[in-house]
């Protein structure tokens, strides 16, 4: 008998499938197959880094969704889902990076035997994984069925956190605090990135106050002067200098729920230039605090950033902020509201995004950044409770 | 001026463009567009953790690749691809995860600007991260296009590996070296997963002899007792208990190059049917090595393999093993010859394998793995050197 280790209640689950299927039956859904693996953490509770192989899950209308995937992996389907054992399919390994075969030929056998191959069925078109050889494979196999693009449906169930959510999210920030203090207290002249990341790893899994911590979904980020302004160029073995700014984008996750949070540290004085883009960017973090509040848009967060780093004549060209909670690798944003001037979503209590107004400039750059919470009234709480500066360590 | 600290030597990436625009042509494609982020790096050099979000390289038969991606990331672009800078073209940051705008539109743009609007274009069907939304976008802006599948035509250029890339990976084969050691000496019962895991990090990243560790492209794996039924498992907090075996699946990674390496530990005194297992898997690991030589085929080592196995009564449903470099998450594998017996592929000089026969049984699993290297003549070698055994703490 497996023991299973669900991280929700059942009524947890019960409650983002229901809002799943209510979202289905708006958009005139029958069926929706889910191959990001965030989604299908979050519907089923599977957990497992699978996902380099094509498998999902099906949510029906009227019964317990299936995971679908590769044979092997069914063993660990087993074990984190909360469906019984017999809501677990799974294809023959020589499906697997074949030529004359595709896992998704298994997948529409499913969706015929279970009546779905005349109807409507939906399909994450541009979430990770869903190949465009996946699609095509499931037209032929279907040519009755109409496919329709559901990207982000499942997504958007997740853009309000329960309250078992954003408990898990506080431990990740616990996380986020210690990484950031075990950076500020490390970093000198001389360290080698390589050797920083490890300690980074360090805290990052051995994690808060007896718990474990779990891998983020993305590696941490540490660019160095003209290097920090490209924000996604990932460490070497070189050394920390003086005279320097280096930004630490980093996450801590528990239990795949992530907060994100983003420091820089100066070894030595900084010039003024930084200085005054410090002070800009606080002044915008504070007030974009201010304007994250339900009622208000999205854009009214980004329109408040923008104005004091404008008197500062910094000009950003990207959107300050995304959703997180739950996820996998590539990506622990959610893909779905963007905090920039186009976006008029609606900002509910419950809500979580990286507030990240990361300056990338020609040759230099600065991450100073807050996972924040939308609350019933008032400004946003920021998860990680530090100093919101520029750390110079002289 | 940016300082570019490319991987390899110019003729390297020569060598490698050359190859690709060979396969184009037998393939009779006019132009490719690369988006697999481990192509990617190999053509180019590009090194960055941007894959969450659409880029790819454009690659052309008479002139250098374009790499194309979000515009804050054309900063790592300057910074690690081999072409001049006007080579690195972008699209604005309000493309990205909008519902109105989709990246592919600036892509075939560029496509039809270089006279490539009418004509056959090679596009990755089945590799990471080109959506289907990705292509049903550029079936839309090229009507006049072939769209062809070039799934894993890069990917087989990748399959011999030259001297320089042998060298990163015997570079990382002394770090998986040293991760297996550091387990070895570490586990007992009592010890919690997660301080393993990070002591595997300190271990992956501080490198060998002064050299920096990379990310490898998977987590480490390290399932136990029962769960060790589940191949892709990742780690939580509970201790390691006497009378498990725990299966160690890591790689070290130097510059994107990996040699993967599993071993099993077993703390107590193992059961028989371990022993067993033990003794059917190393005879058939050795078998396999001898019938891994240039000139046999694919197949050939997984018949090896099987023979002692199925004289043990262990029937394994999964390929025995998948070609290995560089990667990017989510796979460490490349993705095109898979050791099973319908593969016929042949053997040559230079080509890598993760010679992986896993054992995942119904309640129990063993990984005793090599990364291998096709040589001239003779049994392939392998490039970790540690004895080939259940490792055991009584």
């Amino acid at each position: 008998m497996i023991t299973k280790r669900l991280p929700f209640s059942r009524p947890e689950f019960d409650r983002r499938i229901a809002e799943t299927r209510a979202a289905m039956a708006a958009r005139g859904l029958d069926v929706l197959f889910v191959e990001d693996p965030s989604n299908m953490a979050w519907l089923t509770g599977y957990d497992g880094w699978s996902f380099y192989v094509h498998q999902g899950v099906i949510v029906f209308p009227d019964e317990d969704p299936i995971w679908w995937g590769r044979r092997q992996d069914a063993n660990g389907a087993y074990r984190t889902v909360w469906m019984a054992d017999d809501r677990v399919a799974f294809y023959a390994d020589n499906y697997v990076q074949s030529t004359e075969r595709h896992p998704m030929q298994t997948l529409a056998a499913i969706l015929r035997d279970k009546g779905y191959g005349n109807k409507r069925v939906g399909l994450e078109l541009d979430n990770y994984y869903f190949s465009a050889k996946a699609y095509l494979t499931l037209k032929d196999e279907l040519p009755g069925a109409e496919l329709v693009d559901a990207t982000a449906l499942v997504n958007w169930q997740r853009t309000v956190k329960s309250d078992e959510e954003v408990a898990f999210m506080r431990k990740a920030a616990r996380i986020s605090e210690r990484i950031i203090d075990g950076v500020t207290e490390r970093m000198r002249p001389g360290l080698k990135k390589n050797e920083l990341v490890a300690d980074i790893y360090g805290d990052a899994l051995r994690g808060p106050d007896g718990e474990w911590g779990d891998y983020a979904a993305i590696v941490p980020l540490l660019p160095s002067g003209s290097d920090a302004a490209a924000p996604h160029l990932t460490w070497d073995g070189r050394e920390m200098e003086t005279g320097t700014a280096t930004f630490f984008e980093i996450a801590g996750c528990y239990r795949r729920y992530h907060a994100p949070f983003c420091r820089t540290v100066f070894l030595g004085k900084p010039p003024q230039f930084l200085l005054d883009a410090e002070k800009a960017l606080v002044e915008g973090l504070e007030a974009g605090l201010e304007a994250a509040k339900a009622g208000n848009r999205a854009c009214d967060i980004a329109n408040a950033l923008a104005a004091p780093l404008e008197r500062a004549g910094i000009e950003r060209g990207a959107r300050c902020g995304y959703p997180v909670g739950l996820s996998y690798p590539p990506d622990w944003g959610e893909r779905t509201i963007s905090i920039r001037e186009e976006d008029q979503t609606v900002l509910e209590p419950g809500m979580t995004f990286h507030f990240m107004p990361g300056l990338w400039m020609k040759d230099w750059g600065m991450e100073i950044t807050e996972t924040i919470l939308i609350r019933e009234s008032g400004a946003a709480e920021c998860l990680c409770d530090r100093p919101r500066k520029l750390i110079v360590k002289d």
